[in-house]
């Protein structure tokens, strides 16, 4: 069986769980602590799996995969059904797009490493910190909203009235500035689409407080 | 003929340039000045056509994608030949994850939008901003030498004999790092990579230095 080094607040763990649900994978969960003792992800037992420190890592028999995006299209490649990108090549550039809009740009500057520094080693306030994450995270949903509010494309979910990768990133993203009460009433189309998916019961089995090491 | 919005120094596009030049696909280049007038990227016509602002962008025909590893999957899918992903599950995996532990780990924190966020916003010193910038590289790049060096499937590039998207991504990166002077000596297994894409002629059409809009 797969086994998954998870944290239940993980965003990029959240994506790969949803994914996991949607497609009726069965796995076993692995928790690695992100806060506990300066985070168990730096530990020598984990850096020695994973030299970057960061969950997920999805371990499939001898193999070991890294990066949430990774991992989920390995996981449509080795389990086709339900698809969780589009048949056609513009159709998956698309879902691939406003995956990494959320990965590339606007995770990554808003996740817990980040925040420390920006606390531990430049020494900003409280006041400081809220504001780079309110900034960032404004930023990506702004484009996000622009883009499928717009697009002919953009259906019951990001892409067409089944969920798809680009659903797996925008749900863990939006529930994550929900909890650090960023602002959503400008985002109509993405509130409409996360609604959507949280209607969904594999959705709500890959939820941070629905995992086993939630606190 | 395909149209690709462009930055000479844009790390994102080096990326998409060097697929484009591996492939030997044709397209014309359309600068977008990210530096000048406060960056072109934020004109009110390039927001139209991209609302993340970004480069890069690329235009085939009516349709316009964004996010440089989703459209190197798209000319991928589109332009089989040669073959910038392996044939196998696991090494599609592999060579995704060394691209997006550059694309959405290292990069997105490096990057221009973000620097001038530490120093306007923040007001961070010269010295706090290149800390910043060696700090989060250094992390990457350990990472990254640490994977390269003991995998069975590194070869002269990063997944086997011939280039992949991980080394359309690697060398952007590490050119990067050594513009800004980041020292690179305990990463020989990078270095040695990035040296062999160098030696290739469609790795140096795609380089900064060659296009029509550097500096």
């Amino acid at each position: 069986m797969l086994q998954l080094y998870t944290y239940f607040r993980s965003s990029a763990t959240y994506r790969v769980r949803i994914a996991l649900a949607l497609k009726g994978v069965p796995y076993t969960s692995i928790p690695v602590h992100l806060r506990k003792d300066g985070g168990m992800q730096h530990s020598s037992v984990f850096a020695a799996l994973n030299p970057a420190q960061l969950v997920p890592v999805l371990v499939d028999g001898d193999a070991l995969l890294t990066q949430s995006l990774a991992i989920i299209e390995y996981l449509e490649e080795t389990h086709p059904q339900p698809a969780l990108l589009p048949s056609d090549a513009l159709g998956r550039a698309r879902v691939r797009s406003i995956a990494q809009a959320i990965a590339c740009d606007a995770h990554p500057l808003c996740n817990l490493r980040v925040l420390q520094y920006l606390q531990n080693n430049l020494g900003v306030t409280d006041a400081q910190k809220d504001a780079w994450y309110a900034h960032w995270m404004a930023l990506g949903l702004e484009a996000l909203e622009k883009d499928l509010a717009h697009h002919a494309s953009t259906g019951i979910y990001c892409h067409g009235n089944t969920p798809t990768l680009a659903d797996c990133c925008l749900v863990p993203h939006y529930t994550n500035a929900q909890r650090f009460y960023i602002p959503l009433d400008h985002y109509p189309t993405l509130t409409r689409i996360v609604h959507s998916c949280q209607q969904l019961e594999v959705f709500q089995q890959a939820a941070p407080h629905r995992q086993a090491d939630a606190e």
